[in-house]
This record gives C-alpha cells, structure tokens and sequence, in this order.
C-alpha cells in the first residue's frame, strides 16, 4: 500500500532514532530535507560525517578534540594547578561559558549509575588518578552534576583521590541568580542555609 | 574563549536550521551523534545525502519516485481515470494510508498564498492542465487542505479546468469522527450543516 520512496522512508527511521525526534517530527525532517536546496541537506549529512571522522577525545582530558589534545590542555595560558573534573564535554562548554575558570578540566564521560549498570571503571578515573599523581595540581574541583549519581560519583573519586597532597573541592550549592525564594524547593533552601557565606 | 571542535560548532549551526530545532535541541543531537556507534551516524549521514541523490519528482504527478515515474504512476491496478489533486507529497502519503483511494494523483508542489508570494505559476497547474487536457480523467478531486488559501487554490483550479469535459469535486467537509459536538467550532458545524447526507 505504501507508496513512498524507499530512500524517504529509510531516512524517516533513521532520523526517529535520534533523541527527543518522533516518526512524526521524522517526517517533517524529511520532507524540509527534500525541499531545500540540494547543498544545504549535503552539507548537514557532511557535517555529521565529519564530527565522527574528525573528532575524537583529548588525549589528556577526554574532551572534544580534532588532534590528539584539545585546545584546552595545548593553550599555555590556562593555570595548570587547578583542575575541574566534569561528566561531559558538554558540562565543560557550560563552565567555560561562564567565564570564571582559567584551569584544566578532566571529563569523566559519565558518571557512575549502578541502576544503569555504569560502574568506576567505565569512566575515565584512571587517568584522573594518573593526572593526579603527577604532582602538578594544588586543587581538584568536582564539578559533577548536583544530582544523586553525581554527588555519588564525587564521593567515590574525592576517596580515590583521598591520599594525594591536592585539595579537593565542589561547586557551590544555593539559591539560583535571578530566583525567588518563594518558589524555591526545601532542598535548596536547606543547602544554601548550610552553606551560607559572609556578606 | 569557547573551546569546542570547529567540526561540533559546525554540525549544531547545522542542525540549528532544521524546522523545529533550536540551538539548545541541536546541541543535544550533535553530542548524541558524537555518543552513538560510529556506524549509526554515518548512516544517518548517508541517507540524508541518498534522498537528495536518489529521489526526485514523479514526472508525470510529482510525487516522490526513485526512478522517472513513481509507484503509483507505474502500477497498472490503478484506476486511471479518477485524478486526486493535493499540496504537498505528505498529502498523498496521508490519503494512501486512508486507503480510501485507488486513482492516480497530481502534487502541486504548494498552495497559492499571495502573502507569501506564491502565484500560480509557481505550482504544478501546467502540468495538471496538460494531464486533464489528454482526456482520459472523468474526475478530478481537490484535496488542497481545507484552509484559506487550499480551498483558494482549489477554486483556482476548478475555473481554470472548468472548459474540460470532467467533474471537479472537493473532500467532504464536516464533524471529525471521534470527536465531540460539545468542543466543535462554529466553521466546522457550519460546514456539516450544509453538507448533511441522507442517513
């Protein structure tokens, strides 16, 4: 009965593989694929190619990187004694973003999820531990997600990294910029109260 | 300051323009295009490109075909002499899964909408006229979209048919069914009103 291209339909389910894309959205994908100029829809497929080709992780650090460092670790002005240990190069962007931190970075890819089956050993805390012993970090901040498993996984590094001369860490937690506190939830009344700094 | 593979930035910019997506959502994609196995992106990336190399217009109705003429053109058990006229190929697709229909069917390719400077010459009327001028239709359906500018251009098109020896006719126009009188608007109790059939 179906009497559409097979090329569309394979492109249809491909595109509904990807996260937070129905079959319905898929189509509509498709169907913009087909009506645009013909080096637009290359260029993407191009561009997705290329992140897989091109892209792999810092040698050292674990982010995103086109040659075997990433730009982070090979820029000389970074502070090489301060270190912050994040889940995703993502999270890292997010940091970097902000401004504020002029260190290196350690991505975990991952965090540990029993639930998930995602133990230590599938993150990068091997060579944590190796950067680490190396002696050239005064400071590690654990920057993991303020979540259970990031807390968790926080804990189970700052005890790995426990008998090394290196402070560790973690993110401030509190009230949001710009936030109210009446509609605050309790957890985060009760960590910013915990944590109160002088004015 | 950002430190993020070129080849990244460039996939999310990418991904950015596609309908639906914002920056946010394009993020998302790409690192999950970075997560997936290698194989999986790059067959994303094939079929995106295979769509563009292997699919065109039907010549005859233009609607998507691999080869010359589409599925449906090139299938004998077709009635030949019943043509179902729509916007858009998703439009086909849409009635074919109804399989309500066994004729053939003319894709314009658009709607005329002087807003958005979409004239008729723009569409595939041409070729519809060509079509009906050969004498072998003894029907012609409108299926635009039941909208301001659809029934536009179904009326368009029936005056520009009007001099040929075949009946134009529109989809029927009334209550969805599943639904409920009570959450129906005005328009659309109008047009079941006037189009009420003998029960």
């Amino acid at each position: 009965m179906v009497q559409i291209s097979r090329s569309v339909v394979h492109l249809i389910e491909e595109l509904s593989r990807l996260p937070g894309i129905g079959h319905r959205s898929a189509e509509r994908l498709a169907y913009h694929l087909l009506r645009v100029p013909q080096s637009e829809a290359i260029t993407l497929a191009d561009a997705i190619r290329s992140i897989r080709e091109n892209v792999h992780y810092c040698k050292d650090c674990y982010n995103l990187a086109e040659g075997d460092l990433c730009e982070i670790c090979t820029d000389p002005r970074r502070e090489a004694s301060i270190l912050c240990v994040v889940e995703q190069p993502q999270d890292l962007m997010a940091i970097e973003q902000s401004a504020e931190f002029r260190g290196l970075y350690h991505v975990l890819l991952g965090r540990i999820a029993p639930l998930d089956g995602i133990g230590p050993d599938a993150l990068t805390i091997d060579t944590l531990v190796r950067r680490v012993a190396e002696g050239s970090f005064r400071e590690v901040i654990m920057a993991t997600n303020p979540t259970v498993e990031g807390d968790g996984t926080a804990l189970h590094i700052s005890n790995v990294l426990a008998d090394f001369p290196v402070e560790i860490t973690r993110l401030a937690r509190g009230v949001t910029s710009g936030s109210m506190l009446e509609f605050t939830n309790k957890e985060i009344l009760a960590d910013a109260l915990a944590g109160r700094q002088k004015l």
